[in-house]
């Protein structure tokens, strides 16, 4: 629900009509996938040539972070252009919602769907929500005229017995209980999911050409490459890097479809596409996790491998091609940025962690989008970037035995741009940097409203 | 000196025409460059749009390995197409050349340079040899009609005193005494290291004018980014990667221009230009070295970083736009590619450990190009892979205090296509995959002639 009213500045148009041409928007979404799993950044034997081409003509971003290391707050901080710690949707219990989970994305949130409409936009969620599977929190509650597919992880409602390898080494799609959704129907139960990333491709297509005339918003987010891995017939053995490869093959040839169909209806050139992933890969499932290239870490963590994810921008006409940047930019600019280029105003009763980077897009501006940059887990903050220094006052590995938190006092220190594996570190020598992030954290904490958790909240027991 | 004599089948030019208008090649070789140093590659912050447009309009290979980890072997397996072994240019003492080296590459082995030679090529050796610096074992005597470079690495004849740090660290060319020449003079001395990526752009550039009617084979090996790190005035702080960014920034620069210059001749349709690098990283010099992105080790190491390297082939009208493979390839390659291309044929009495790699440039075949790949640190052979499996019998960490050597029995075990960062031995699982190789391991030492090292022997001390 839209809580406060939004201001459209220069648009016009009823809400069938796109007299003014006003750009659509797709934000593609893969889950788990690595920084290093594409072609162009760096991955041998995954091949991806379509999104490798995508950002051969657009724009490659090679410091584009996430909103969180993880599912539940990082698409919470995606859609409502805010970190997740502001809407409750990150938490230090549970770090995500689970099938028992009472509670979703807060009503008073304004997620890019909701703030698109009031520009008139047709607006699709297909994939995976993971923002509350109750009534009150689905997609068509939030700003979605329309829904397709599980409302939280492919891994949950596991309803087999059996080891880890025995489950996920040649995972069957039954081992696994996961609604498929239409709207608000349950339409099919355990989800087939050999076919999903398939079925997710053929709806988006739908969508886009029954919305042609424009404007619309698409949020497709796949549920892979996260563990349990499928993919369909056609993309069995289609990579020498194995199911994962496969898998990510497969939302490649996706991502090639829809492009495809754009450019078929005519609208290449007035639509952003924008493909990136929830956080970085989950290094626990060895080769059924991806890999973060030369970055440190994976899922669940504040190091770089956990948060920093590949993203590429597509807009022909608008995007030059060959463009790349390592401006500090994030999934939260995502509202702003389709905010600008709706022509419409945020209510300003609320602080948008987000930046508007449709000048980085267009090639007008290399300026510095973010001050700083948060790196939270869960609701505590463990790290801040500014500029190219990041300091890690606390650290944790994820998902292994050996994974007790470290408190560094004083913080770690990096220097990104020259040492983006975090290998070296230099606080030793720059204590007047230290002093500096310091101040940002204490003016960012004044400033910060962290909102209790929803994520501890379970449905009591039915039975 | 050529040892034998080329059969020349179908090229009856003389040396000063290209009547058949054999291909033309150019070989741009760099220093301690890491498979994660370039764009295409997935470095965030060193930009090599050169580079990235060439690997967009050519081939970028993914699986193409230097014949050794370190520089001098390196350099004698890329020239002669044969296991630096064989050469006596690989040994367990010292591992490369150095300034009170007496010896070099063998009379009676044949180098690219000489092969091409009997076709009617113009050859050129531009940038860092290694090969030798006494007179009978520099370019001129080894096929190459002309030479302009530093005859060993730039690190060498180091005159000033201090750490590390003080001299790597913020490094003056006049720290080192490395002599720069002219075919067999010294022209300079010390080399102004500052201006000579720039110097070697210019040489290779007016070489390939003067014989733009062809054919040409160049061969220019850069010293960079070989520590200490110099760049000229114009790339100062260029990249946000630092110093080091800065350095394979201008040798990107350097790659447009030669291939800027080729177009303005119009023979870019005619020349074969392939990129690569000598070894992996120089981790050790932490952000004066490069990265090997998702690559474990660096140089010196028989880890796939220490070996396997960013390499590029651009030939266009020959090379289809956006190719990529990961065929196993090598440096070893080229020679027998070269030859393929100038319709040679090579003598029968040694053995060529490189293959012909033409009917891959050309998108005509995708077999598998060698049966297996072996990996030599010094003399001594640490591990072997074949097809996507690698077994390492020794591994030993370069350059490091804990740098001991490591005997495995049973050998560690990877897939190397579905784990490329050889994170998970999988030795247990496959028995008869280490039975397979152990053979293949004995054929090869079968037929494996090590010649004795020549690394070792000084001249006498002449004061």
């Amino acid at each position: 629900m839209l809580a406060a009213g939004l201001l459209c500045s220069g648009c016009e148009q009823g809400s069938d009509t796109n007299t003014n041409n006003v750009p659509n928007l797709i934000v593609i979404f893969a889950d788990d996938l690595g920084y290093g799993d594409l072609g162009t950044y760096g991955h041998p034997t995954i091949q991806t040539p379509n999104l490798d081409r995508l950002a051969y003509e657009g724009m490659k971003f090679t410091q584009f972070y996430a909103a969180a290391s993880v599912c539940t707050p990082s698409r919470a901080g995606l859609l409502t252009g805010r970190l997740p710690v502001r809407s409750g949707m990150a938490g230090n219990g549970r770090r995500v919602l689970f099938p028992d989970s009472e509670l979703g994305i807060p009503d008073d949130e304004i997620t890019i769907a909701e703030a698109l409409k009031e520009g008139g936009y047709a607006t699709a969620a297909i994939g995976k929500w993971h923002l509350g599977h109750n009534s009150e929190y689905l997609p068509t509650e939030h700003g979605f005229d329309y829904y397709f597919g599980i409302p939280y992880s492919n891994d949950m409602d596991q309803v087999a017995q059996g080891t880890r390898d025995e489950i996920y080494g040649d995972p069957q799609y039954e081992y696994w209980n996961v609604p498929l959704m239409r709207n608000t129907e349950i339409i099919e139960r355990p989800a087939d999911q050999r076919t999903i990333t398939k079925r997710y491709t053929e709806e988006a297509i739908r969508f886009v050409r029954d919305h042609a005339h424009g404007p619309f918003f698409v949020y497709l987010a796949h549920n892979l490459p996260h563990v349990p891995l499928f993919r369909s017939e056609a993309f069995e053995g289609a990579s020498s890097r194995g199911l994962y490869g496969d898998v990510v093959q497969e939302i490649d040839w996706s991502v090639g479809q829809i492009t495809e169909a754009l450019v078929q209806e005519g609208i290449a050139e007035n639509t952003l596409v924008v493909f990136t992933s929830d956080n970085g890969p989950w290094l626990a499932y060895n080769a059924h996790g991806g890999s973060a290239g030369l970055l440190r870490g994976g899922k669940g963590m504040t190091w770089e491998g956990g948060m920093r994810e590949p993203a590429v921008a597509w807009w022909p006409g608008v995007i030059s091609p060959g463009s790349t940047t390592d401006a500090i930019t994030s999934t939260m600019d995502l509202l702003p940025t389709a905010l600008a280029m709706a022509g419409l105003e945020f209510p300003d009763d609320r602080i948008l962690d987000g930046r508007n980077i449709l000048p980085l897009l267009r090639g007008e501006s290399v300026e510095q989008i973010h001050d700083a940059y948060f790196y939270y887990r869960g609701a505590t903050l463990y790290a801040v970037r500014k500029g190219p220094w990041k300091a890690h006052f606390i650290t944790q590995w994820a998902y292994r035995a050996d994974n007790q938190r470290t408190v560094h006092d004083p913080p770690l220190l990096f220097n990104l741009d020259q040492d983006p594996s975090e290998s070296y570190n230099v606080a030793a020598d720059h204590v007047d940097v230290l002093t500096d992030i310091q101040n940002v954290v204490l003016q960012h904490q004044a400033g910060m409203d962290i909102r209790p958790s929803r994520l501890d909240a379970r449905i009591e027991a039915q039975n």
